[in-house]
């Protein structure tokens, strides 16, 4: 969970729609920090359809899989969590840094004051993972 | 869509709690199938919480994207689509050939009465793909 560099992001709306979307990450700890970069402008980042979901039902899910073509070899991680929009604080400037630390990708990126979403787990189900690389 | 290995599919129970799950599926014209193949005991399979979530609510979507380091190169297909599950008919029966055809692995597999999952979309939301390979 630590090192996977995508997952995917279940939203539902306030209808039970449920909506889906690949994410970069990072784990501080107990929760899961994911940053809105994919809009230039600020205030369409909360018009995305995955804030929109979480300010209406803030259950989510997130998963991080891989998959070849031995599928025996075929591992995922699903987290259950509380999805939480962080529009400003120090929560929010950390998960920031920390997404910078594990993606060179985002250094360059004008991220600094962008909104990021605050997973919060309350279950995992994993399956298929060989012990030894858990 | 047609050639991709791998999908997401998104699920919401009646609570709108969204689920995901990674899925091996085949395109036919208009329609997705993906069969429960993950299951030993028939009985359990319509166990499972996608199964559960789609019987209390066939709203579903299907996420299908590439990752690599090079962000530039990303893109998805989100199919927002209408799910139902299959026991049993020519449709069913019809999946599970496409699916073998599509998988080698399933070719091997005791699936040819197992459940399916059709998804019917009726919507399709694209993200960064190249309009020459499209």
């Amino acid at each position: 969970l630590r090192e996977a560099r995508i997952g995917h992001l279940a939203t539902a709306d306030g209808q039970g729609a449920p909506h889906i979307i690949p994410v970069c990450f990072v784990l501080d700890g107990q929760n899961l920090y994911s940053v809105l970069d994919q809009k230039p402008k600020r205030a369409s980042l909360t018009r995305l359809r995955r804030v929109r979901n979480i300010l209406a039902n803030p259950q989510a899910a997130l998963m991080v899989d891989h998959y070849e073509e031995a599928w025996d070899r075929l591992w995922y991680i699903l987290v259950i969590c509380r999805a939480e929009l962080l529009q400003d604080g120090e929560d929010r400037a950390g998960a920031i840094n920390l997404l910078r630390q594990k993606y060179d990708q985002y250094r360059e990126m004008e991220i600094e004051t962008n909104p990021v979403i605050k997973l919060t787990p309350h279950s995992v189900v994993t399956w298929g993972l060989d012990p030894e690389t858990t």
